[in-house]
């Protein structure tokens, strides 16, 4: 005898569920034998797969989720005329939920990376200065990765744009909300502290700082 | 303005994914970010959640998934003449794994449960008899949980079986496989006291036993 298996369905049910994220082989079987124990649950994640796939679509001016042509952000009339540039469309909600901006966004489609081959030609670049043309924008926020690829895309971006007149600005970088001064590496502690401020309020003047 | 969120087909996206055993708010998102990046992988998970559902069926004679009528433990002629009884069809493949049991098993549906209003009359007793009466095994072993509801279905089949004459076995309990005596709770030392052998293999005589 040979030690049985689930049936082929059974595991291609379970291979399919081990190519989601964070989902290992016993989290996977476990998810299959749940789906597979209640004919409706099968049933019910195809279909809100099916209408996600069919029924979301991308934002035509930001690359946000979208059901219509532009999204609910885009489509908001009482939006600041602030233009927060991400590198992706999933970027865009952990903004929002911070309710730390009323303005809208404007998603890359990455960055720029001379080892995988993307270039400025790769990313929505044209699309962004298009929208700078024609919108009344005050101020450009760059909100990319603090890795190297995200701060050279950064500064490619402040170059491309400071000949057009608008204010351009960067996310502040430091020590991350709730962290302890043990969890955090060397390189957040020195921008931590290369951009420290007045304690009760206010920037150091330049020549106090150090960096 | 208020804060956007996920368009409705996404938001049930994750709804769905969120059922799922193990998947919290934020994987089930990551999950559906995923899903959404690529159009054929939505497509693909919905494809083998149907084939999963119309082509995975219980055996007829042990409830192990397959897809013929039996399955392929029950239809594998290699088999010794022993009957595990398991209270799921998912309980069958951890023991089939363990290659420490080459039989054939019956899973009974459940196990007694007079708070959940489950009876005698809601586990497969009368397939489990007719197959005593059919089949000819040497020995029925009794692997089931070992906390009350599974020792009470364990006295239950023990009494039911008795006048049969067929061998009627339970699985060993004690220390499990690589944990340290600090991590075992106190019923389970009890049982591995209970149960303990002389070292270097066989049993106490039972007067050398405490219990």
């Amino acid at each position: 005898m040979r030690a049985a298996d689930y049936p082929g369905p059974f595991a291609a049910l379970v291979r399919e569920l081990r190519r989601l994220p964070g989902v290992g082989p016993r989290s996977a079987e476990r998810m299959a034998l749940w789906l597979l124990d209640d004919g409706e649950r099968p049933t019910a994640l195809a279909d809100a797969l099916a209408a996600a796939r069919d029924g979301v679509r991308q934002c035509a001016a930001c690359g946000f989720f979208a059901i219509e042509e532009k999204c609910v952000i885009c489509l908001d009339d009482d939006r600041e005329d602030l233009l927060c540039v991400v590198e992706r469309a999933t970027d865009i909600l952990p903004i929002e939920r911070s309710g730390a901006f009323h303005g809208v966004y404007h998603a890359l489609g990455g960055r720029l990376s001379p080892l995988e081959h993307v270039g400025p030609e790769d990313l929505h670049l044209v699309e962004l200065t298009s929208r700078l043309e024609r919108g009344a924008f005050t101020e450009v926020i760059l909100a990319l990765s603090t890795d190297v690829e995200g701060e050279a895309t950064a500064n490619y971006l402040s170059d491309l744009l400071a000949p057009r007149g608008v204010r351009v600005s960067r996310l502040a970088q430091g020590m991350p909300a709730g962290g302890g001064l043990e969890h955090a590496d060397e390189l957040t502690l020195a921008r931590a502290m290369a951009g420290r401020h007045r304690a009760g309020g206010g920037e150091l003047a330049p020549g106090q700082k150090g960096g």
